[in-house]
């Protein structure tokens, strides 16, 4: 890093995770780069997929709004979701990523142009340009083809025997370029094996996160999904994450200390339980990260990560991390 | 009009027509607002009116990319029209002024939006702010109901009774002030019954054209649409005007002088014939006007408006006008 220029971090993840974190850094004087896995494949995104050819735009657009230095107004546009006929449920920013990938001819460009329409602080960098689906091969022979269906299984829990992209992607090498003259790379939280794996299955990626001089910290998350990593701890996250990396190369590990109520957990019950800590490691970092109640809304209610981190408290505990590199 | 101010021009039409005006009269220092009639309901427009209940965007968006000074990408992008799937013919533009529509509440405050996202000289206003439709009574007492209906109708050019709004639209109440201030107010070209008209069913646009001290220009259709003004001359379209404007307002009207080849005339018979001109009036001027064929692209050859207005040309003679004000 060149003395006086901004801290460069890395954020790997995909989906709400990726948003959690990008959100909270922003406020920071930071050089915020986001790498986004292309493995989506419901939702908007897959109809957009399977009907006109284009890279999964759903994740990208988080990240962008995350980053977005744009009007609230412009923020709300791109989460807005059309509710009725041919367009429902498509997000307007998925629709405009899609449509930029149309009129550019790539989605490298579209990201690029949506970046400067949305005064994005920061770079959103798709992990492969190449168009995959993600596929596990569970321990019961029975194979799970697409982010969508892994998301939704629940048999994960009992045992996979491999998770691969398919083609088996070539990574864009901005990526690589990125991890290499990060200080920080932060990897998590966020749906573990549909947004935060994916993004160590694409070729390179892994080396390139062990050779990098930058320190590494993983933010685990704070709910197991269920399932999927029903009765997780800490030592299970970090194994699983050292399988594809191939050593344990992170410098800290960040846990959230704040354990929510109980009704909330309760409430929680139907959708997965609390990740417990089972490490006694020297690089563990406690800190209360939990989300606010005041802020969920009723629509939150109805919908999942009713415990979640706070992108502020998060960002703060990141950026103690930063001042002391 | 305050000495030493930019001379202000209002527009007024729909459709391709307020296009090539606006697009011609942008490169020049003058103050634009183009005037937008809201009876569309085909294609694109049409299935966003009904599905999401939303005002028409597609001629609102014309007018904005004809005026944007955003890079050649954006306006590809306002234009491109999705290919397959649920989203298929959808112009981009239209869903992103339906979705601020959605977003901001309201119409206007998606026009204004849209206008700063695209970095547009002038203003473009919608005429009314009413979910109104187009309907016609044939003089065989058929109804036509909804632009595109009338749009595609062959019996237009056998007389009809009465064309309205339905229901009754109350002004967009900026139009009235555009028009008293302005220093000229262009009408037409464009689509006669379906795109100029609609504007002056609205209550008081007419008595606010008549009333301004603006001057006041006719751009004269080069062709006639075939069943709908058939073999018109350029006093069937004038008297047709002052039967809405209750008097013959006009100080100029603006005639193509230049023939196009008879090749193209042909390759156009089946879409219309050539206005003939039959007034001997001081108020006309003619001037080479016509569109270049060398610019007809061969999706053009496919589609109609083969013959054209030249919008450098149409806008020379406009601001000819303009300097004599």
């Amino acid at each position: 890093m060149i003395r006086g220029a901004l801290k460069k971090i890395v954020v790997i993840g995909g989906g709400t995770g990726n948003f959690v974190v990008l959100k909270g850094l922003k406020r920071y004087p930071l050089d915020l780069t986001a790498i986004v896995s292309m493995a989506d494949d419901g939702g908007s995104t897959g109809i957009l997929r399977d009907e006109l050819g284009v890279l999964p735009p759903g994740d990208v657009r988080q990240c962008l709004v995350a980053l977005s230095n744009s009007s609230r107004m412009m923020r709300s546009l791109m989460n807005y979701r059309f509710e009725n006929g041919g367009l429902g449920g498509h997000s307007f920013g998925n629709l405009l990523l899609s449509a930029l990938e149309k009129v550019t001819g790539s989605f490298e460009k579209a990201v690029e142009e949506a970046s400067k329409i949305l005064y994005i602080k920061g770079k959103v960098i798709p992990v492969t340009m190449n168009q995959v689906r993600l596929k596990m091969v569970l321990n019961n022979r029975k194979i799970l083809e697409g982010e969508k269906e892994i998301y939704l299984s629940q048999e994960i829990d009992q045992g996979y025997k491999t998770i691969y992209l398919e083609p088996y992607p070539t990574v864009n090498p901005r990526v690589i370029e990125e991890i290499e003259n990060a200080d920080l790379v932060v990897i998590g939280p966020g749906g573990f094996h549909t947004s935060l794996i994916p993004n160590l299955l694409v070729e390179g990626v892994c080396e390139a996160i062990c050779n990098t001089d930058a320190k590494k910290v993983f933010v685990v998350n704070l709910m197991n999904r269920k399932g999927q990593t029903t009765g997780y701890k800490t030592s299970h996250y970090l194994n699983e994450l050292i399988r594809f990396l191939g050593r344990d190369i992170f410098d800290y590990i960040l846990l959230n200390e704040k354990r929510p109520p109980d009704s909330l957990i309760d409430m929680y019950s139907d959708e997965g339980d609390l990740v417990e800590n089972d490490l006694d490691d020297d690089r563990v970092i406690f800190a209360d990260m939990l989300g606010g109640l005041a802020k969920i809304s009723k629509k939150d209610l109805l919908k999942r990560n009713l415990i979640r981190h706070d992108s502020k408290k998060l960002a703060q505990e990141l950026t103690k991390i930063v001042d002391c590199l």
